[in-house]
Parts: C-alpha cells; structure tokens; sequence
C-alpha cells in the first residue's frame, strides 16, 4: 500500500484529467497511470485469492475468469475441470488478489483497490472483497488486443468511488419484472460499481412482496405477480454477493391502491378497490386517523425487515394529492381535534408514526422529498426527485440525501443529460460546507416502470445506467462527452456478454415487426428515433395502460439514437468547415434516408402494425430529399419547405426525429 | 361435433393431403378444409370461454390473447383494463371456446379440437382444455395479413394428435439449465402441441434435484447448482397449466457419479468421486448387491414422486458398462452366489428391485432400451435411443414404446434428418398388429447438455423441434421437406416472441466475437457452415469438458445452415435446368463468398478468439472462386484443384462448410 501512495504521491494532480487514452474504462479510476509495457494472456493464466478472502469473492473470481474465457475462448486451464475454490487456490498466480477482511454491506464501507499490471503479472489489492471485485471488473474492461492475441496492458489504478451511495432503482410494481431478470441487471450493476438496487415493490398498480402476515396483500393485489420471501432472499443473497446493498420500498400513505384492494378498510375513501392500470397521479391514501393502519404497517415492516437486512428503509411518501383526505368527516374532525393545520402536518404526523416503527426495528427512515417536513428527525434520508436546490437545503438543513433528478431513465432523454448531471458541483456548492457536502450521499438512476416489461427493461437501463454510475463514482472532473458515448459503445457489448437483452431485444422486437429477417430499412429509421420524452409519450395514461402491448416500435426504439447523434455532430463539423468531403459524407446519409423510405414501404405493407410509423418515414425521406435538392442547387431554399419540416417534428409512433432541426440547419442560412 | 363430423365425411380422403396452401400451421392438422371468407381483426375483437372451462384454459385464452396484441399492436380492448378471468367473461364473443372437461394429465387424454373461422366469428370446441389450448395456438398460427389489416382466413379443422407422447427432454444434468430457461420452452412445446417435458435431472456430471433426505446429494453432486423442490413444483405446475406431462429422469446405475460424490459407499468401486466434468461412458456404477443401495434410492424415490405427479418414472438405465462391477469381488461373489450368469442379468436384477419400489409408489417404470430384458414386467415403458428394429421388437414382445433414435437434436444434423423419421411407417410396420401399432406410443426429441448452455440451448432445439412435434401429431402423409422447411421459418419467428433467445443468441455471440456491430461477415460463413455431428465435434472430450467456454464460434453456427440448404438447392436446379438466369443465381452467391475473407479478414486479425476460423472462411473464398474461374471458362477444371476441395472440408473451429461437394459439383463433370 506504501508503495502505491508513494507511486501516486509523485504523479501530477493532473492525471486526475485523463488523457484521451484509446481506453474504455468506465467508471473511469480515480487515478490511472499508464508506464509502457503489457501482460500477456494464454491459457496457463492463473489467479489467486488471499487465504482470507471470503467466499463471495472466491466465486467473483471464478466468474472472472470465466467471463474472460468466454471472451477470448482460450480454454483456460485452471477453470476447465473445477471451479475456483477455496481449496484449490494456487500459491503462486499470475494474478494475485489480496484482500484484508470481508466488507460490511452498509453504507461508507470502503470500496477503494489498488491495481497494477506488468509485464510479471498482476496485483490487486483491496480492504474489502467489494474493493477487490471492482478491481477485477476494472481488469476485465482493461482487456486489449494486438496481431498477437489478447494482453492486459501495464497500468497502475488506484481508485476509489467519489460518492458511497450509487444506486440503480427498479420499479417492479407498475409491471413486473422476472427474478432472472432483476439478477441480470444486479451483474450489470457490479460491472459498472454500482453498489444499491432500491427495489421499488408496491404502487396503485400492483403489490409484488409475498405477506405471509396479510396474505390478501399479494393475492388481491398483484395478479398473481409476485415475489416469494424465498425469492426476495435469494435476491438479497445474490445482491449481497456482489456488495450490492438492498434497500425496500413501500410507498405510503399514497401510491397504495394495490395495498387497499385486499384491505379497503384502510383507505380514506370507501372502497372497493381494484387494481389501478393507469399511469399516473392516484387518489387512493392511506387513513392515517385510524389505528388499524399502523397496526398493519407495524407487523408487515416486521416482516418486511427480517428480509431486507439494510439498515435503510424507503417509505416513499410522494405524490399524496390528499384529494380523499380532504374528503373525508372523519379526517377532517381528526385533525381538528389534534390541532393538525393541514395535509402536509398530517402526513408529517403520519411520517412520525412510521418513524418510530422502524427505528424500532433498528432501521433508518428514507424517503422523497416530500418527508421532509418540520420535526423529520436527522437520520432519516432525503430522496430527491425535486432537484439539487431541495437536495442542498436538505443537507444545510442535517439531512443526508441521495439525487434521483436528472437520472429518471425512464423519461428516455439522452445519456449526456444524465451524464453532465453532477449531484455536487463545485460551480453550484461554493457555500456548503465540507459537512454539509459529505451529507450528499450520491444518487440513483430511476427506472419507472409505467413503459417496461421484461423484454425491453435492459434496453432502457443499459448502457446509460453505465455513464450515470460514472458520475457518482469517477472524479468531477470527468466529463467529456463524446468520449463517455466512445467507451459506452464498448461497455455496451461488454454488457451483453452478462446475458443482457439490451441490444437483441430490439432486434427480436425488429423481426415480429417486420414479419421476417429483413429488417434493415426498419433499423435505418429506428437509428434516427427516439421515443417521446418525459410525460409526453403517455400523457394522462391516453395511450398506454399497464397492460398495453409494449413490443411495438416506440418500445424498439432507443432512447439515444445513435445515428442521430452521429449526423448532428457530422452537421456542425460541416458547418464549421464546409469541405467536399464534409459534405459528402452529409449528402451520403441523406440520400440513404431519402431511398430508405422506398425499402421500408414494402415491409410496412405487408405488415399493418407498422402503419403508426408510415408518415415518419416518408417525413424523413421528404426532408432528406428536399436538403439534398437545396445542396445540390437543383432548387433554392423556400420558405414553404418549413412546413415539411415542421410536419416531420410530429410524432409517429409515440416516437419522433431526431435529426429534423439538423437537416433543416444544413439549407436554412 | 355433429355437424363437423359430418362436414368431413363429405370431404374426400385426399384433404389428408394438404394442397400446397400458403398457410404456415406447423404441425399440420389431421383434416383441415379452406372455404372463401376470412374473420377480420380490429381491436373490439373478444373471446370468452365456457363457463365450465377450469381456470388453466382461461389463463391460457388470455395469454393468446395477449400474444395477438402484441404481434399487431391493436391494443385489444377486453384485455386493456384487466386480465381475463372467470368472472369478467362475454356472455357473446368473436371467439367462443367451447369445452366439456377439465382434462386428466395423462397418457391418452383427449387433446382434439375443432376449429370454426368464418366472416361471422370463430368457434373453438374441445373435449378437454388441453384441446382448447392446442386449438389456440393453431389460430394464432393462422393469423394473416392483407392491404387492409388482420384476419384471419375461413377454415374449417378438426384436429387430433397421431401418437399420445410427443416429448422434449431437455438434459439439465451436464450443463445447469435455469428454470426461467425450462418455462420458456415449455411456452414453446405448447406452441406446437407437445405434451411431455423429460424432466432429466441426474448425470455423472451433476445432481440438480433438491433432495431433503439426502441432502449430500445436491449439496456435493452439483457444484450448487440444483433445482429446489418448490422450484420443481412450481415447474409441474406451470407445465400442467400448459398440458405438459413431466416425466423425471434418475438415471441407475449407471451415470451416477454425482450421486456417488455424497454417498461413495454405494458405489462398486471404492472412492472418493468428485463430479464428472468430461463427457462420455464414465465407469462409476450404482453396487446392486448391497441393501444400502435400495435403501438410498427407495426413501429418494419417495420424495420424487412427492413432486412429480405423473405416472411414469424414468430409471435411465443406460450405458452402464460394467468394468467395476467385474473388478469387483464382493460383487462377483454375489452374482456368484446367487447364479447370476452375467452383468445383463445382475442390472435387470437391480431393476426388478427398483420396479418393485416405484410399483409400491403408483408409478410405472420407464427405462432406456437396456432395461428390456427377460422378465421386466409388461407396463414398463421402452425408450428407444438404438433404432425402430428395438422399437418394434419391444411393441411385438408386448411392452410399449417411445422412439428418440432418430430425434437426437444435440447431434446438430439437419431438420429433415428428424422430420422424415417416422415412429412408425407404414412402409416398415407391415407386419404389426393393430395393438403392437397402438404400444408405439410416440416419440421424443432429446436434448443432451454436453455441449449446450442457457445461451445457446433455445438454438439448439428451435426451431428443429417444431418439425418434430409436427412428425409426431400429424398424419404420416404429411412429410414435404420443402413445404417443411418454409413453414418452419414462419414458425421461428413466432417462437421468438415467446421470449426464446434461439435466433438472438447468435447475434450476440457473433457481437462478442467480432467485438462489435459490424457482424455482416462473419454471418456469412456462419450461414453455411454447421457444427460437426454427431459425436464428432467432441471425441472423447477431447475439446471440451463441462466447464469450456461455449459461447465461440461453433455455439453460433447452427445445424441448419439455412444458405446452405438454399444453395445446395440452387446448385441442382442449375445442373438439372442449366439456363443464363439459374446460373447468374449461383454465380453471384459464390462471387459473395470469394470475396467475404476479404471482409471478414481484418475482423479476426482485431480478434483473436476468431482464428480458429481463418482457414474455413479462406478455404471458402479459394473454391468460390476456382468455381468462377471454371465456370466462366476462365480456367479449365483440373484435377489438381480436388486438393483444394478436399482441403476445404477440413473443420475449423469444430464447425463445417456445409457447401464443399455442392460447389464442386457445380465444375467437375
């Protein structure tokens, strides 16, 4: 470890700015440094695990070598006729792993490692097993080729995450998602050092944790989509494996249709109720006046607890309209009885009860911003979808706090977005103090799941989610864009080798579409696509309810068109520095799209589920052509043709063009 | 039923053999009559089911229902709020599904239907739900298209399987299989009318069977990766939902290494034994002379038949090769002793001990060709691995029967090779009886595990086993590879959108290999190259153990390489009709092949891990374009280029062209 620091001591503050390195790590280290030099792979290569190393990591390091054979198909020797265990270990291996205790699964538990390769071999060396397992997810993103095969190039990592709290939540109430699918994206999340899944498990649309204490929660209340106390373990097990904390939520006192359909006696309005399969903002509330609310909040947060070990549990809390509180005699007489001002006081109170029964399960209250109100005790944890301002007054104010705005993943806005989102920015943080600072925890991608199913999750999380984990773990200072979208394209791949659907589902989603194989013309207009952001894709549950189709094409597309991407950046190259050749690779893709329209046709055609997107296309062919025209001086530039290209900004197929402003950019001077 | 009956006794015996429809059923019904009209499709389409109708067919209506959303995005109104269920059921439909029972799971149930589409609606009628649900799938096969939208075309079918026992085993034992992996296929046997799900759970290389009593079992037989029996319940349960019969496999003696981890004692050599991970006869053998033997196997046999309902219990009982049972004296004492002559006798010995247990347990003994010996009893079933002159034989000695010669998929030989196998032609069987026809029961498709993964197994079975379901249901006179073949890509497709992974699993393994999108190329060899068959891809587990990597090259080759197939159709349609058009056809293909080394070249030289492969895709191009140079009269065709044929069917990458003799047809005259 001296020698590292020493090593370190020496080296600029500037290796903090990586160089534009052809590397593809991500979360980029906090510091790297590359001497010259490499190690070679063959199928001798071995690695061991200190003598202490807990039995998690053991298995890490079997999945690590796996993962490499699987990638280079080199049959490695040393996993080809046993897994790795703890008594096979060699004395001596290329790789050398050494860890100095096993961590603790709680928040601030140190995550740093240390790696260094040479030509002689490989060291890595942790506190904790969760340190030594992103060292070797960094060793596996370290991976070159040369015309000799495959090496691991010299390095000297030193890394630690900039923020202890980087989460991924799922929303598996709103549709449900699969156990196998839950774990696959747990390995993405260890990939990439993400370290808490906030398990998102009940909502007006469904309930999916198995009560054995009020069974009609799970039976009236989740269509028969849930999960059992055995399965939630494993998954708790699974996460644990990986370092990754679990942390519950059970949103209250709003959010709770699903709870009241086995228990309308709860509600404050009458029931019964049903099962909500709309998309938005529900009356249905809790009645907090009654003591049969608590008693069964009591003795489920009990069972609830004995699942989920983490000391963090999220009540939620958001988005109570208190429509049937007001409503309500009973209420109303309740808090004017008990001096209680108004909803926000009762929900306060509410909040208060909640409070006591987990801190007496030894659990530390977590919810959205709307907990925090006067008389929130300090432990508990401010979640904020609001925005930086409520995350900072929250840590001026004692709290601690996790940012959730600017990563809602589901709004399908593009990776950048959430990628310059800093939960800390210095240009932003000038006045908070070093305390106050370090009260802000880091943040979580939000992955609503209004418009997901288990075919197209993965594709909604991944490979963004990488670029956010890279926020919260990497130094400030990392914030290159075209270079993030540079490693995320490897990183993408490098995910799928985990059994992700996030590329081939849209291909599968591609095929049914098109009725065959050939879906090319589909695909070119898919590359320039984006499904509607934000609300605006279902506004008022108008076109999707839970249980819509979701297989169609606004679900193949992608919330970060690549081909749009591409073409925008190539416009302003062309813009600023107007050559022949520019233009020419500008004129090349117009015409492409301008033809595509002609192959999309026939396959539209023939396949009536397409006709959503028929006008898309032909707006797409329409403007590419028009450009071309302009360019070319076959026609000026008239201003009729803005209507086409403000009728190519319509939507088709809840998803829009991504490229209309920048082809418009090109003949409009 | 009355007026179908008679509806088909009007048509003639010739609607047996289907006119070349464009339809795309798979299998074929037993009588189907195509009137002019067709029921249109908008999105006020409904279903309802009868109200005696038990609450499997009514889950399985509304999943076809949602299927139907979801290939043509109708957003159908009577699934949009809630899922289908008893109580919200139409008392008038579009569709309405008539049936009189709740079907037995077992052997010879009823599984008939009759389906009515004309422009007024469609009718559905079964004795039994499993009927029903075969009669559901058959529809959503029939779904059509036009200018205008979905519907689906006028028909009139009656519909009953040819043999009782259509089967998939899916070996788990040498490669773990999850049980998400397991559900999707039995959503896929249902999709094409199969009925038994050959549950093998046993194997030298693992143990995956949760065993309470001896927990030694999974514990040490299975590297912890095994089935909990809530998991297996929940299994049955899911596959009985379908009209799945679940047929367990314990493979004795033989094939028990695993079990012998544990319990090394039962052996009849002395250990320790560690889990097999090799592939091929392995010697470890079950000692039937000792009492703790049948003690083991008794007391687990229980637990076995605690979950698993149905009637029939497999027992394995294959490949037992005897060596420790000669090597051992206590045993040849034994034998000795009690005047058993040899090890035949000694095995049908230690089955009459285990018959007689699983007969105290209700079950009927089921058991690999080897088990026919004197004296096994008459309602033991054979299931034959050697070939129909055993099967025949088993039928005529009174026993009855299940054919898998013929339908072992994990050798990766062409679809038609299985297609064409009949259990049970009329051209063999001449000499049967009636009752020795009606013994042979049907047949399965055996998925063995060396050398598949959760990755690679969906591709592995699908789409070949659809032909074989259809082999097994429809009548024997329905046997046109062509036709076959046509259907069968349709039928691919839909599998895909139950979620199976077998076309895009290659997408992702050729992404990986090429690390990258850009696969182009390498699809192209993959399209006309197959993995060695038969046992030749693996030799003595010379290339491959247990813990390999599988997910290279030839885990994305496929035993149906479908350019291949086409070309090597081409090439006789051109040696047989030598016009300008029929050989601008060929030529322009091996054009494409001469020159795709050219692209795929700089992909391998950036991945080493394709190598392997270099020297097919170069030996490809060179006879390409030898070809064209003959052809084109360039050059004459000498006999020195046979070296570079001969040359060019050497493997590379454990994998075959599958184009070799058809191109060199094409010159050598």
């Amino acid at each position: 470890m001296r020698k590292f620091t020493l090593f370190f001591t020496l080296l600029s503050i500037l290796s903090l700015n990586l160089p534009a390195q052809s590397h593809h790590l991500m979360p980029v280290p906090r510091r790297v440094e590359w001497p010259a030099g490499q190690f070679r792979l063959d199928k001798q290569f071995t690695l061991t695990v200190s003598k202490s190393a807990p039995e998690n990591l053991i298995a890490a390091a079997d999945r690590f070598m796996r993962r490499l054979d699987g990638r280079t198909g080199l049959f490695l020797l040393q996993i080809e006729s046993d897994f790795i265990r703890n008594d096979n270990l060699p004395k001596e291996a290329n790789l050398d792993i050494q860890v100095e205790r096993k961590g603790k699964l709680e928040l601030g538990e140190d995550e740093s490692y240390q790696l260094k390769v040479d030509a002689d071999g490989i060291t890595l060396t942790a506190t904790t097993d969760f340190g030594a397992m992103h060292g070797l997810e960094t060793l596996l993103q370290l991976l070159e080729v040369d015309a000799d095969g495959y090496y691991f190039p010299a390095v000297q990592i030193e890394d630690e995450p900039r923020f202890p709290w980087r989460g991924l939540m799922i929303d598996v109430a709103r549709h449900f998602e699969p156990m196998h699918v839950l774990k696959r994206n747990l390995d993405a999340m260890a990939s990439v050092k993400l370290n808490v899944f906030h398990f998102h498990l009940t909502e007006d649309q469904g309930w999916r944790f198995e009560s054995k204490k009020f069974p009609k929660l799970h039976e009236m209340g989740s269509d028969g989509l849930y999960y059992t106390q055995d399965e939630m373990r494993d998954l708790v097990a699974y996460a644990a494996d990986r370092g990754i904390r679990v942390v519950p939520e059970f949103d209250v006192p709003g959010h709770s249709t699903a709870l009241l359909v086995g228990y309308p006696e709860l509600a404050s309005a009458p029931g019964p109720y049903t099962i909500e399969r709309k998309a938005g903002i529900m009356d249905p509330t809790l009645n907090p006046t009654i003591d049969a609310t608590y008693d069964l909040l009591d003795t489920l947060f009990k069972e609830v607890t004995d699942i989920f070990p983490d000391v963090y549990f999220h009540i939620g809390g958001d988005e109570n309209n208190g429509k049937q509180w007001d409503q309500n005699a009973d209420i109303q007489a309740y808090m004017k009885a008990n001096k209680i001002a108004d909803n926000h006081a009762l929900q306060t109170e509410f909040n208060r009860r909640i409070l006591k029964t987990l801190t007496s399960y030894g659990k530390k209250m977590m919810g959205w911003d709307e907990i925090l109100q006067p008389d929130l005790p300090k432990d508990a944890v401010i979640h904020s979808w609001r925005g930086k301002e409520a995350l900072y007054a929250a840590a001026k104010d004692g709290y601690q706090a996790v940012l959730s705005n600017g990563y809602y993943i589901d709004l399908c806005k593009p990776t950048d977005h959430h990628y310059l989102n800093d939960p800390l920015p210095a240009s932003m943080t000038a006045d908070l103090t070093a305390d106050q600072k370090a009260r802000i925890l880091g943040g979580e991608a939000t992955m609503w799941g209004e418009l997901v199913t288990p075919l197209t999750m993965d594709s909604r999380i991944w490979p963004r989610t990488a670029a956010i984990a890279e926020r919260l773990w990497s130094p400030e200072s990392v914030k290159d864009v075209d270079d993030m979208y540079r490693r995320l394209g490897v990183i993408s791949l490098q995910l799928e080798e985990l059994g992700l659907l996030h590329i081939a589902s849209r291909e599968m989603i591609m095929r049914k579409l098109c009725r065959g194989p050939h879906t090319e013309p589909l695909r070119v207009l898919l590359d320039v696509v984006e499904p509607l952001k934000g609300y605006e894709r279902n506004p008022a549950s108008k076109f999707y309810k839970m249980l819509s189709p979701m297989s169609l094409f606004a679900d193949a597309a992608g919330p970060d068109a690549a081909g749009a991407r591409i073409f925008r950046a190539q416009v302003q190259a062309y813009l600023a520095n107007p050559t022949p050749e520019n233009k020419a690779v500008i004129r090349a893709q117009l015409l492409a799209w301008r033809d595509n329209h002609a192959q999309l046709k026939p396959i539209i055609d023939r396949s009536p589920v397409l006709k959503e997107v028929e006008q898309l296309s032909a707006n797409l062919a329409l403007i590419s052509g028009l450009s071309i025209a302009v360019m070319d001086e076959v026609r000026p530039y008239e201003d009729t043709m803005d209507a086409a290209f403000e009728a190519a900004k319509e939507q088709g197929g809840r998803t829009e063009l991504m490229v209309v402003d920048a082809i418009q950019e090109l003949i409009k001077e």
